[in-house]
């Protein structure tokens, strides 16, 4: 029997990615976002969501692009730090030490020590309520060699990437290797034996 | 220095939900997606990308509603055979000898047996390529009792959920507990001390 904890954001896990721009001033920033996921494949592209007042924001529709950086868990402290502080405040790129690069592909500036970029040139806007999503089309990705699988792909525990926990807001690095998609399910769709007899709960569909 | 990989989609790590809705016949299916995320705080919503002619996207549109079922790790395997086979062909939920239930706020099914559950209502569908958006605003949160935190709140390590690596197609687990968000960088916002001097790559924003 579930329990009901009511209308809230508990869906789990968020990424935690580090959205760079330039500002209306040219100057680099960097803030953090969880409310972000890949939308499509053709073109490819991935969606960020930003409440408007946010310093970034701006800056991501006057140059129409933006990045994504992607820390690994040894970077978590300073990922957190992206997020709690505006760039009105503070030069976040001076504080930590981090190098800006121009992207090759857009105008935004990427973090050089972090592993994993994506370029993104913003083709959609959505108001959504108190955040607005960017659809970003991917123009490039660039990875640091060291992380990438003797086939080219960026390795998960190479980046290693961590998550966020919305509701109890922990993050948490990546584990174990589970297997592959689109290969884990093969046993069962070859499988054609009986399910064990349950009794559906499943009252039929409204219309 | 970074290597380029080009325009693919790269960026890490994906969630890995499983779809629940109603057919335009009434009969519950489920789909598994890893082109997801949370993209708004109020109202509350996610967004769910589906390719228009997979199965569960008429009855999501019919029926303006469906369920995202987040599974742990010990059910990898299921959950990529739910991304693996239409409901044309096979009843999934008959197939794994899954439970059916009927949402409670929305017309849409959701897994028994899967940990953690969100009931979703579509209010926008964006059309971005071979994918469209559909952006559900959360009506319902629920959880089995025994992954939940003392605050109430679903605990990331008792869930257990896993992700999707775009281009490797890897499935990881979750793992070590690394921090509280808006607390691991508090140290970084206090410092002041002069961060080491770099030479900067970035030229100047183009405007």
């Amino acid at each position: 029997m579930k329990q009901s904890l009511g209308p809230k954001i508990l869906a789990q896990p968020a990424p935690v990615w580090v959205i760079g721009s330039y500002g209306l001033d040219g100057r680099p920033n960097v803030m953090t976002a969880a409310w972000c996921g890949v939308c499509c494949s053709k073109p490819p592209c991935l969606a960020v969501s930003i409440q408007p007042q946010r310093l970034s924001f701006a800056g991501i529709m006057e140059h129409k692009a933006f990045t994504v950086n992607i820390g690994s868990a040894d970077q978590a402290a300073m990922v957190d730090y992206f997020g709690m502080v505006s760039g009105n405040k503070e030069d976040k790129f001076h504080k930590t030490g981090m190098t800006p690069v121009k992207g090759e592909m857009v105008n935004a500036p990427y973090i050089e020590e972090f592993p994993l970029i994506v370029e993104c040139a913003v083709i959609a806007v959505h108001e959504l309520g108190i955040h607005t999503q960017c659809v970003g089309e991917i123009r490039d990705v660039k990875a640091d060699p060291s992380v990438l699988d003797t086939k080219g792909m960026p390795d998960m525990l190479k980046v290693h990437p961590f998550v966020f926990t919305p509701g109890s807001r922990a993050y948490h690095a990546i584990g174990d290797y589970l297997g592959q998609g689109f290969s884990l399910g093969k046993e069962l769709c070859k499988a054609d034996t009986e399910p064990p007899k349950t009794t559906s709960k499943a009252a039929p569909a409204r219309s």
